[in-house]
This record gives structure tokens, C-alpha cells and sequence, in this order.
């Protein structure tokens, strides 16, 4: 196999698809490493991939081209183009993030999500892109296997009563020890900072709480696997 | 209140301090922002402060003399130069670390791990400084609250036989459902990418695992989370 020369202008449009810009345009989006290539090809997301190993199927490339492409701190072996899928699909589980920002934590939760069959995102405003690189690489290959809808969080629950919502609140809620699960529910996780707005805690079934010792909160990603799994 | 210039040799020395190495020689950390300088001055840890904010107690430095110190994205408001302090007490709930290496799993483990009264943290070979800035932030204070102690976890097993110490593993365990609290417990979490050494899981009284559907695995600090939570 010959390595391929990467154009200048190639360059250029790979590394456009760090921004969030270019990744709605384009409906693309970049993801590091063999695992993620699997499961891209798995899921039917794969458009394109990148090589320095003439081991994996795709365009062999060099390895200073590589590190143009790929944005990590060890070399990377495989760089995948995704392209974005619509699913509209509703699960009988579904988390919503009311803005949602921090990438890792974002990640964190889909990869928690699929383990516990929530396997639909209502992405609410203020949330970090999805196919933002670094939520990639954290929810471990998730993103291609879940269901995403980016809509707003009053909308969704007035516009879907056959759930039961449960909001996440520190203080004036049920000790999640009190809750029973329900056949179809949502549970709502909010900002990291400011935690779920108010006028969405005003319209849930139900607002819960993690009884927690001596500490002022526990990490949204945290708080979102300890309920996902008692309410899966 | 008047600005005081820091010399170049001041600036370096503080520069040093977010390297593991010159931690170790000088017992002392940094900690950004007004939130965990209030716990730093709680618990006894503090040792200088500097601030652009005269409304702060401490050395008013310049916007731009901040900018050489504080390693944040957004401008830093107060930082803090605090010591290490070595409490040896073992609560009855012990979080034993096998070679935790991202800095951000390792903060969100000691805020889990003192929310829910694991309030000791045993950290064996191969973890990440728990003193690095990104653990400390993520730690969101917890640093200031636990008792750590690095140690063998091989030994750490064989001298403590008055807990009972679970394992984590994907295979061959009990479903943690199964499992029954104990007055002296020990939970042992292992590597994000290779999990608990086999030497350690093999001397162990129980392992157990998170049930988990369509995914290879979770994010370790997520399960510590979960199992915390359930055997606190």
C-alpha cells in the first residue's frame, strides 16, 4: 500500500471539524482511534479513515500528516470522518440536559446512558455540541448508538405527558430512596455550575435528591450514573 | 491596600509548584479559585494567598502577575499556596485506588468518595499526584477533607483483615445487587484502560460489577460512584 500525500486544502477541511461551524455545515465529524472506527463502521456512521498502520483499512497516510489531522497528545493510529445520523426514536428511558457544558461530563453521560438504557439525549439549550471531539472520546463510542434530539426542555415535557419527570434538585425534593421507577421516564440533569432552571423544576413530576455527607454536590456525570442506574 | 510586584524568582518558584517533583520537595500544592481557598482556610491547609480582589484577605498582586501563576483559561480570582497534611486515621469506609490515572477521574473520586463517608483513600503504585491542579479542581475540595495514604495495595490487603474488600471486575464477579454492606468496608477501583491487577483481585474477599447493557464498560469514576453509593 502507498502512503497518500494529504493536500494542503485536505488538511484545512479535516481541521475545520474541530469547530462546531463547520461540523453543521458539513454534517461530519472527526473521531479518534481503532475503537471508534469499529463502531463508526458498525453503526454506519463511517465516511472516511485516516491510517498511519497499513494493518486497518482506509487512506495510508504519513505520520507527520497525522499529527496535523489529529488533535491528541500521543500519536494516533486512526482518524475517522463520521457523518452525523438523525434518529427520532423514543426510548422508553430518556435523559434530558438542561445546558450541559463541560465536554467530559457530556461524554461521560452518554457512555452512562447507553450501560443503562437511556438511549435517547434531549439535548436542552445550552448544551455543548455533541460531536465536539472531546465528548467523542469520552462517551467511548455511545454517540453511535443513541438517540439525540436537540429541542427545549419546557417543550419536550409539555409535549410528552406519557412520561413521568423527574428533575434533580439539591434542595425541596424526594430522597431518591423514596422513588419508584416508572415504565416510561426522564430524568433531568442541569448545569454544572447552576444546576436545572427553574421553570423546568416548576414542571416535573417530581424533583429528587442524592442524600450526600459533608460536600456541597456531587459531579452532574456522577449524580446522572448513581440515578440512571436506580432508575434504569 | 497596595499591589505588590512578585520578583521573577517568586513567579518561578510558584511555577514549579505544578510540577509533581518540586510538590514533593516542598510539601506544597496550589488550589485556583475563592472557593477552595475558603476550604483550604477551613481545614488548615492554606499558606499564602494571592489575589487581584482587594475584597480578599491576602497578597494583592496585578491582573498580569496572575496571568504568570494562576494556569487557568479564565482569569483566576484568588490562589492559594497550600500544604500537605498527613492524617493517618482509617475511616471505616476505604476507597483503594489501583492506578488511577486521569486527573479528572481521581478529583470526582475523592468528591464521591467524601460524599458518601469513604473518607480514607489508599493510593496505590501508579496513580496519578493527587496534588496535581487538575485533581485538586476537580476534587472541588474534597483534597482538604480525606486521608490519604500511598501504599502497596498488595500489603494494604494483607494488614487489614477486619474489612471487607471488594474488588471491581467486568468478569467472574457477583452482581452488585448481591452484595451486602459491611461495617468495614474497602471498595478498590482499577485503571481506566486495564482495570485491577490480578495480584490484587485474587486476595480480595468479594468482586463485583455493575450490570451494564451494550457497552464495554464505564467510566471508572462513574462506577466508583454507583458502588459507593450503595455500599456507603
Amino acid at each position: 500500500m502507498n502512503i497518500i500525500k494529504l493536500s494542503k486544502n485536505e488538511i484545512t477541511n479535516i481541521n475545520k471539524l474541530y469547530q462546531a461551524k463547520y461540523r453543521k455545515e458539513t454534517n461530519l465529524f472527526i473521531a479518534l482511534g481503532p475503537h471508534l472506527n469499529n463502531e463508526a463502521k458498525k453503526y454506519g456512521h463511517l465516511v472516511k479513515t485516516y491510517t498511519i498502520d497499513p494493518s486497518y483499512s482506509g487512506i495510508l497516510i504519513s505520520y507527520d500528516d497525522m499529527k496535523k489531522i489529529a488533535k491528541t497528545d500521543t500519536p494516533c493510529q486512526v482518524l475517522s470522518i463520521c457523518q452525523k445520523i438523525e434518529k427520532n426514536d423514543l426510548s422508553d428511558k430518556v435523559l434530558l440536559l438542561d445546558a450541559i457544558q463541560d465536554p467530559g461530563n457530556m461524554g461521560t453521560l452518554m457512555r452512562t446512558a447507553k450501560a443503562f438504557n437511556f438511549n435517547t439525549i434531549i439535548l436542552g439549550d445550552g448544551c455543548v455540541d455533541i460531536y465536539n471531539d472531546k465528548v467523542i472520546r469520552a462517551s467511548q463510542g455511545a454517540i453511535f448508538k443513541l438517540n439525540f434530539r436537540q429541542e427545549n426542555l419546557v417543550d419536550f415535557i409539555n409535549n410528552n405527558k406519557n412520561y413521568i419527570f423527574y428533575g434533580t434538585a439539591l434542595e425541596n425534593g424526594y430522597n431518591i430512596k423514596e422513588i419508584n421507577k416508572a415504565p416510561k421516564l426522564a430524568l433531568i440533569l442541569g448545569n454544572e455550575g447552576n444546576g436545572i432552571k427553574k421553570e423546568i423544576l416548576n414542571i416535573t413530576n417530581k424533583n429528587i435528591y442524592i442524600p450526600i455527607s459533608d460536600t456541597e454536590s456531587l459531579n452532574v456525570a456522577i449524580a446522572g450514573g448513581i440515578l440512571m442506574y436506580l432508575l434504569q
